[in-house]
C-alpha cells in the first residue's frame, strides 16, 4: 500500500476551494510506475505501453503517459478522440475494440492507429468501412487450451467473449497476407486484475508459441506480441504486488529460446496497462457525514457507489485511510455507506477502523483506476471534480464537478 | 410479460430520425399502471403513490405520473428539483433518503416536502440545517424481527442500512412531539423487486402495529403509513405479477381490524412505487451488428451495459425480443454482449433466441426501471436518447441523446 502523497493539512486545504467528495491524481507517482515498468522491460526491443484509457480516461493523465512515452489503448470512439487531443497520433494507438461499432474501425483507421481485431468476422467490416490498414494484430482467445486457472473478474477464457480460437486466428492472418498486409501483431488477455506473476510469463509463452507456429504455417512476420495488461494491484494490505523483474525476466528467457532461437527476433513486445499505472495513485477524498448505529455500525460518507462503483459492482476492497488518525487503533467495525437508496452503495463492509466522527476525511486509496471511469448519476448524483497533485507539489484542477445542470443538459424541461 | 406497445415498422420509422440504441416508454402503459394502483387501493382513504424518481427521472414520466395524481418520492437534492420542475409541490413531494447530505434537508423543508428521516441522528442536523417541520415520518427497519425471508436486492433487514430501530422509532416520535410536531407518518421498505403477494401485506401488519403501539405510548396521532416502493414486477416469462387487489384486500382487513377498529382512523395509505409503474413501460431498443462464434455463440449489439446496468450489476433478467421474428422458434443459444472492454457487459446469457442476423432489432423489455436511470459513460459510451410513445401515437423526444460534447463538458483540453 502507498504511503499517501499529501498531508492533512494538505487535504483540508484543497477541500477549501474544491469540496470533497473529489478524485486526486498523484503525478509522481504516475510518473514513477511508467517508469519501473519501462525499466523492467529495458531488455525488450523498442517496448512500450499502451496505456488501457478506459482505466481513467482522463486526458491528463493520458498525457503523462505520453510524456512517459506510453501509446494509448482505446476501446471506442470516444477514446480515440481523447488520444487525438492528446496528441497521440499513428501507431502510438492500439485499438483493441469488441463488438465494433462500424465508425470507430474508420475511426481508428482514419488516424492511422494499430487495429486488434477481436473476431474473424471483423474483416470484411473493417475492409468495407474503413480499409484494410498496413499493419494489423488480432485478439486470440485460447478458451479451454489454456493452462493458468480462471480469474474471478474477466472470468474462464471460455467464457470470456473476447478474441478468436486458434484456427480463427490462423484463418485472419491467411486472409490478411492474401489482402496484402505486411506488417503483423498478435494480442491477448486472459487475466484481469491478477496479482500471480506466472500468469503473465504465461500470457508470453503463449504468443511466442502462437508467433512460431503462424510465421512458419504462413510465412508471415510477426512485429509486436501485445501480452495485455490485467497486472493487478495490492488493494488489500498484505496483498503482493506482481513482481515486474521477475515477469520480465522470465519473459526473456522465452524470448530468447522461442523467439531470438527461433530466427524470429526482432519482435517488439508491448503491453496494455492502465490499472498497475492510475490504480495506486488516485484516491477517492471524501467526508464523513453521518453516524448511524442499527443493528450494524454505519459511517455515511458524502461520496457513494455513483462514484466509486467497483466495492458494489466486484464486491472490491478499497482501503482507507482516515486523515489525522492513521496511527490510532482500528478499534470500530463500519460499514461505509453513501446515500443512494440501494443497499448496494456501501464503500466498505465489515471495515475495521479507528473510532469516526463526522467531518473525519476518509481517503479510499488505489482509486485511481476503475473509479470515476465508472462513475454514474443514479439518483441524481453529481460526478465529481478531479484533481491532479503535480509532482512540483502543486495543485491542478484537470475536471471540473458537475453541476446541476450538466445533470440535466439533454432534458428539455420547457414542453412539459 | 406486456404485449409490445409497437410494431418492426414502427420502431424502423423512429429509428431514422432516432438511430439506435434508445429507450422508449409507453404512456399509455405508464397511465394504465398507475390508475391499476389507484384502483386497487380505491377504499383507502386519500391513497397515493409517490412515485420513486430514482427508477426513472426522466421529468416527463414524473409529470405523467402527477397528471394520474401521483406524488413524487425524492432521494436527492437533484430529484427535489425534478419534482418542483415537474411542478410538483409541498406535501405531494415525500423526500425519503439515507445518509443525507445537510443541504438536501434545507431544500426538502424549503419545499414543504414530507420528511422521512432514516436516523435518528438525523433530527439534530434538520433542525439545525433546515428546522422542525410540521409533519414527520421515519423510517424503520425491523432488523430481525421481520418473519419475511430475505430478499436478494435488498438483503436481510439488519444487514440494511436502511431505517431506525424499533426503540429508536419510539424515541424519534418523542422527540418531535416534544418539539411541537403534531402530525407524522410512519415508513418501511423491507423488500425489493419482490414478487410475493404477502411480503406486502406484512409490511402494512408491521407498521400498522407500530401505529398503535406507537399512538398509545405517545398520545399522538399518526396521518399516514407510507408501505414504500418494493412491488416487483414479472421480469420472467413465467414470473407471476404481485396481485395488487389480493394485497389491497388483505390490507384492508388489518386496516378494519387494527386501525379502524383500534379508532385510529383515518390513516391514510400512502405507497412510492416505481419500478411496478415504470418498468414495464419501458423499452431499450437495440441493433443487432455483430455474430461472432467462439467458445459460445455471441450476439453484439450497439447498446452495452453502460445503457442497461442492472444484468452485470444484479444478474438481472430482460426478456429480449427480436422484430419480426416474435413467432419463430428460439434455436439459438447466445450470450448477447456490448462493445465495453469487460466481460460482464452481457446483456443476456446463455439465451434462447431465435436465428439473429445483423441489422435485427432486439427490444430489452421491462426495461423502463433503473435502465437509463443507472446507464454511465465507462469506456466512453454515449448515454442514449429517450422517447415517449405518447398515448395518441405520436412519438416525443424527451431526452436527447448524448453528444461527445457533452461526455467532454468537465473537461479542458485547452490546458494538456
Amino acid at each position: 500500500m502507498n504511503q499517501l502523497p499529501f498531508t492533512k493539512a494538505q487535504i483540508e486545504e484543497i477541500a477549501k476551494s474544491y469540496p470533497t467528495p473529489f478524485y486526486i491524481y498523484d503525478e509522481k507517482g504516475l510518473r514513477e510506475a511508467a517508469k519501473k515498468l519501462k525499466k523492467a522491460f529495458s531488455w525488450a526491443p523498442n517496448f512500450t505501453n499502451y496505456y488501457a484509457v478506459k482505466t481513467n480516461p482522463n486526458p491528463h493523465l493520458v498525457k503523462i503517459m505520453k510524456d512517459e512515452g506510453f501509446g494509448a489503448d482505446c476501446s471506442s470512439f470516444s477514446e480515440l478522440v481523447i488520444a487525438e487531443k492528446v496528441g497521440l497520433t499513428g501507431e502510438n494507438i492500439m485499438f483493441s475494440s469488441n463488438d465494433t461499432p462500424y465508425d470507430e474501425f474508420k475511426k481508428a483507421f482514419d488516424l492511422g492507429a494499430i487495429i486488434n481485431l477481436d473476431d474473424i468476422t471483423h474483416i470484411p467490416i473493417l475492409e468495407k468501412y474503413a480499409g484494410i490498414p498496413e499493419i494489423i494484430s488480432f485478439r486470440y482467445n485460447p478458451g479451454p487450451l489454456r493452462q493458468h486457472k480462471g480469474n474471478a473478474i474477466i472470468g474462464k477464457p471460455e467464457d470470456a467473449k473476447f478474441g478468436m480460437t486458434k484456427e480463427q486466428l490462423f484463418e485472419g492472418y491467411k486472409i490478411m497476407k492474401e489482402k496484402g498486409v505486411k506488417r503483423f501483431g498478435i494480442h491477448t488477455m486472459i487475466v484481469s486484475n491478477e496479482l500471480d506473476s506466472n500468469a503473465f510469463v504465461e500470457t508470453a509463452d503463449i504468443l511466442f508459441d502462437l508467433v512460431v507456429a503462424i510465421s512458419k504455417d504462413l510465412g508471415i512476420h510477426f512485429e509486436f506480441v501485445d501480452l495485455g495488461g490485467g497486472i493487478g494491484i495490492p488493494y488489500k494490505e498484505h496483498d503482493q504486488a506482481v513482481d515486474l523483474d521477475f515477469v520480465s525476466q522470465e519473459i526473456q528467457k522465452l524470448y530468447e529460446k522461442k523467439i531470438a532461437g527461433g530466427g524470429l527476433a526482432p519482435l517488439r513486445i508491448v503491453m496494455e496497462n492502465g490499472r498497475l499505472l492510475a490504480g495506486p495513485h488516485g484516491y477517492l477524498v471524501t467526508t464523513a457525514i453521518h453516524k448511524k448505529e442499527i443493528y450494524k455500525n454505519y459511517v455515511g460518507i458524502d461520496a457513494s457507489m455513483a462514484h466509486l462503483m467497483r466495492p458494489a459492482l466486484y464486491g472490491a476492497y478499497h482501503h482507507i485511510v482516515v486523515l489525522g488518525k492513521e496511527s490510532e487503533t482500528p478499534t470500530e467495525v463500519y460499514d461505509v455507506s453513501g446515500s443512494i437508496c440501494e443497499n448496494l452503495d456501501k464503500l466498505a463492509i465489515d471495515r475495521k477502523l479507528p473510532k469516526i466522527t463526522p467531518g473525519d476525511i476518509l481517503v479510499f486509496q488505489n482509486a485511481g483506476a476503475y473509479g470515476y471511469a465508472m462513475s454514474f448519476n443514479f439518483n441524481g448524483k453529481l460526478r465529481t471534480a478531479e484533481l491532479l497533485l503535480k509532482s512540483d507539489g502543486s495543485i491542478k484542477l484537470i475536471r471540473r464537478a458537475e453541476t446541476i445542470d450538466d445533470y440535466f443538459a439533454t432534458l428539455d424541461f420547457s414542453d412539459l
